[in-house]
């Protein structure tokens, strides 16, 4: 098998200690993939979780090193779909995580209704008409942008998939707090934590990380402001355990 | 005129250089009312501003060391009106706030629909049934919890107040956003900005700040978090400011 196609390059995740297969032209992993995995309350020993909007695989590889759950990863894009499996195959977790090459809208008659503990998701962020505007190449254009997954077919998507008491994890942009919120109620999936990243301290916040149980009672909670970068612009701490490892 | 009855006392707002009664047993106003009064966009040469739930009057005095505006403050409860009336009157603020001893709900039909740039609402924060279990003073437990108004009737009651473009700004618990933004968007107050308090750093955030816009076009910002006690325990630089003025 060969791993690597044209532009595509083999990068190190340093703190799982795993490879990902990324390409400059078509997608790489951001930071905000990194920060759902390390957020999603995830089950250690055994279980099901399904990652939506998988790309090329980061979130199901992080996950790997965290529990021994099997991961489904879904993926609508053809050549993501593929260089998520050959991250996999080349990390050798073929056992523990399954790429699905298919729509995230009605996965669910795929791959299962109701048996899911987690389902994390880090959806397009922007409106499908802002993608005409930027010119941007197809695969960037339909990861990033809502051209055929909004945001509310994500969250009825995941309620579709998670058992009763399971959770729902996000990723998304602050701006659209209120429409997940909203979507994740109506779908049945009662917003229990949120935390707001901070680029630095004194700036307003650039991502949300929000999850949810299905079914679940009321109870909020607001978590600790997680800060990306510190006044000197280097990683702060925190986010420079999550991508090194607790020793860097 | 007697300003003060039975164990009130007469509590300065240093960085107001105001005065203002309190009573243990009846009323005090909490940090909420302070973080509330400066989180809020005031109009500073005119206007009318309306504080609802305005307790001995805490916001109104704040805002009126910040604004030129007309400040209406509505109150329920007749013995924490009267306060409130008696400290406008010993700071010899007669001119510029007003106290209204009157019911939040259907305020409008009294005070004006549609005339005001900015209202305030420190409401109360607890469920109804909560309060007989705590065995609490009538005048606490209908200030704390929500015995005669609910939070949606606050909001309501905002709405109806502002002009098109003016401003709505609570105050509340974490727990209750989704109730909050939820009631904000059916009354026609889009939310625009939230900031979350935390009692320090690496704790959950306590109380939550929001400042909507009647009619205002969805476009939400999350502000820096603000911290209110630092690790030994005293007042953070910006929460000191606030009590007691820029030079502290």
């Amino acid at each position: 098998m060969d791993f690597l196609k044209d532009d595509e390059r083999l990068d190190y995740l340093l703190a799982e200690d795993l490879r990902i297969i990324q390409s400059p032209s078509v997608f790489s992993f951001s930071l905000d993939a990194v920060l759902l995995a390390r957020f999603a309350h995830v089950p250690i020993r055994s279980g099901e979780i399904v990652d939506l909007c998988a790309g090329n695989g980061a979130i199901p590889l992080f996950l790997s090193a965290r529990t021994k759950a099997n991961i489904t990863a879904v993926e609508l894009q053809d050549r993501l779909a593929g260089m998520a499996e050959r991250s996999v195959a080349y990390n050798e977790l073929e056992k523990r995580i399954k790429v699905v090459h298919g729509n995230v809208i009605g996965i669910a008659d795929e791959i299962g209704y109701d048996k899911y503990n987690l389902v994390t998701c880090n959806p397009p962020y922007f409106p499908a008409h802002e993608a005409a505007e930027k010119n941007l190449r197809e695969h960037v254009a339909i990861a990033r942008h809502e051209i055929h997954l909004t945001l509310d077919e994500a969250v009825k998507s995941a309620s579709e998939l998670l058992k009763q008491g399971g959770k729902a994890a996000f990723v998304h942009r602050p701006g659209r707090l209120l429409d997940i919120v909203t979507s994740m109620r109506e779908h049945r999936i009662e917003p229990k934590r949120i935390r707001f990243v901070y680029p630095k301290e004194g700036k307003e916040a650039n991502t949300l990380l929000i999850e949810g149980t299905k079914d679940g009672k009321p109870d909020l909670k607001i978590l600790p402001p997680l800060y990306v970068y510190d006044q000197e612009g280097n990683y702060t701490r925190e986010v420079s355990e999550l991508l090194y490892g607790e020793k860097a």
